[in-house]
């Protein structure tokens, strides 16, 4: 199967990768990372560059679609021929999926109106404002739109993938291959667990633009 | 800080990167990807390559060398001249970390002889060959040595590390920002609650030679 990764600039690393290390190593998986142009996209601390050899318009079709998050996707949802290119290939894929902030770009396409999907925390109330329904998961499925919440739940989103795709053994082969047995040093990962001090330090500078 | 982040052909992507978001957003941190040369490195899965734009002849010093694994590890640690940088470098660190089989590199170096140290699973028996204490941990601290287990671990050593380096809130502030709060779907993520039939499926892909 094809698995395409849009990237652009200040795309966030961990949003494309946590889920590619997981997604690639579904058999007869073949993962592309596409971009506007060809070259080195670099992530949104711009210390990391991925090297990008095919083209949005050199893409016609791919089975699964995934759109990360970061501070370029406002940016990215601005250029039109990204949001076109989305919703065209759509109409060519199996699965329709983000991490992040990615979702907002699937919903500028108009792909989430009307429903449920996440985005990261600080993004949901734009995420309504493009018409999905947004719900604090994880991850949420709708039939084969699936979109996670911020940045490290892509791990767990394509671990559920990789099971509806490949099946449950696969899933947990990939998952004990990556040892995933997470245990985060702190328990607040979340806006219901952070101490109200943590987010408040963090918020003006997540803020997104209504 | 300068934090130096060593590339070779067939390292694990998630090994470097989960560690990439976290130390990345320290303030005042500065990420260098380097290799045995400039150019784009490849993952082992190879359908993500990374640019390197220093050399590691080029870099004489650091405050943090992160290590990643994966199956291009055997051969990185045959080759002596990045054995031999490994060891230059270290010689300069405030701390020396690995993630996965990274630890195999800095065990050949010499640097965990004698010392507590962790790897991904199924290469313990090796890093205890190379004269280290291998202990069944998420990560490992040993003085400046700081080693992860396999692939994902080192979100959660990076965490920690953060919060060594910058202090507790910003590394709550990092977690809540990647919202690191995972739900992974299965609960197999190591070998104390993985299905036995999936960790005897997957152990002959893995094996490391003695």
């Amino acid at each position: 199967m094809d698995i395409t990764i849009l990237l652009y600039d200040r795309f966030t690393a961990l949003d494309a990768i946590g889920p590619y290390e997981v997604l690639s190593r579904i058999p007869g998986a073949t993962v592309s990372f596409v971009a506007s142009e060809r070259g080195v996209v670099r992530t949104d601390v711009g210390s990391l560059g991925v090297e990008v050899t095919t083209a949005l318009d050199e893409v016609d079709r791919t089975d699964l679609l995934l759109v990360p998050g970061g501070p370029g996707e406002t940016r990215a949802r601005e250029i039109g021929t990204t949001v076109e290119w989305v919703r065209a290939i759509d109409a060519t894929t199996t699965w329709t999926t983000s991490v992040c902030t990615g979702s907002l770009v699937l919903a500028q396409a108009g792909l989430l109106t009307g429903r449920r999907a996440t985005t990261h925390w600080g993004a949901l109330h734009v995420l309504a404002r493009l018409g999905a329904i947004p719900v604090e998961e994880r991850y949420v499925e709708s039939e084969k739109y699936w979109t996670a919440a911020g940045v490290s739940a892509g791990i767990d989103m394509a671990l559920a993938l990789a099971a509806r795709i490949a099946g449950d053994d696969l899933a947990q082969m990939v998952q004990l291959g990556i040892e995933y047995d997470p245990a985060p040093p702190f328990v607040g990962g979340s806006t219901r667990s952070a101490p109200a001090h943590i987010r408040a330090a963090l918020e003006p500078g997540l803020r997104y633009a209504d």
